[in-house]
């Protein structure tokens, strides 16, 4: 795997409800601000909104086989959740290579979620082991 | 929600084969490492392990629900991934209130898992805004 600073994927993905129930059943987070419109709408939000987590792990399955690759072990992320994300919603996903350490096979790169308004929903870093890494 | 430094909850949790392949589904992250018997036997872990980002999931539907409770909003997660955590085995969840803000209702949670063994599989923090908060 070639990588180098600047390197970059972007994925869209418009999240359904479907989507969002079968999170709440895997995890079991069940908070009624995801699964009850009704609860929802008297919310601030005024709609139902994916687990955090959940854009999260759309955010790391693009990680492993996209970039940095295949064989790639995480070994950190950080999120910061800056805005929700609606059902219904398309999102952006943006994983870019910040630096690839020159004494170990290790990249850090910037992760970003934009919702379809490119406001920032979601931010953050993760530091990935790439054992194929080439230079 | 009455909150304040050093309480605690911990949740059990042993995961299964159907909940991973689940995951792979949902997050759309099909590694053979976490769906793969045979191939995940050829790597240095030796059998299939749960992808990290569903271990922070499990993580973060203990929050809302359990601590810091009911109607809290994540703000931020780290997460460093320490060790495998592979299907069958039982993991423990810890979330620990690290400060209460005092100028904003706010907290500052450590978030670990742990194995069978009691070794540290994730480590991290949560911020989490806590609009009911009690002192």
């Amino acid at each position: 795997m070639k990588l180098k600073t600047g390197d970059s994927t972007t994925q869209v993905h418009r999240i359904t409800e479907s989507e969002v129930l079968a999170f709440a059943k895997i995890s079991g987070d069940h908070n009624p601000i995801h699964v009850d419109e009704a609860f929802a709408r008297t919310t601030p939000f005024g709609a139902r909104i994916a687990h955090g987590m959940f854009v999260g792990s759309l955010l790391s399955a693009i990680l492993a086989p996209r970039l940095p690759g295949p064989g790639s072990i995480y070994l950190s992320q950080t999120f910061k959740f800056l805005r929700p994300a609606f059902l219904g919603e398309e999102i952006s996903i943006t994983v870019t290579v910040l630096e690839v350490r020159p004494d170990k096979p290790i990249v850090r790169l910037e992760t970003k979620v934009l919702n379809a308004k490119g406001e920032s929903i979601l931010e953050g870093e993760a530091v990935a082991k790439v054992p194929n890494l080439e230079r």
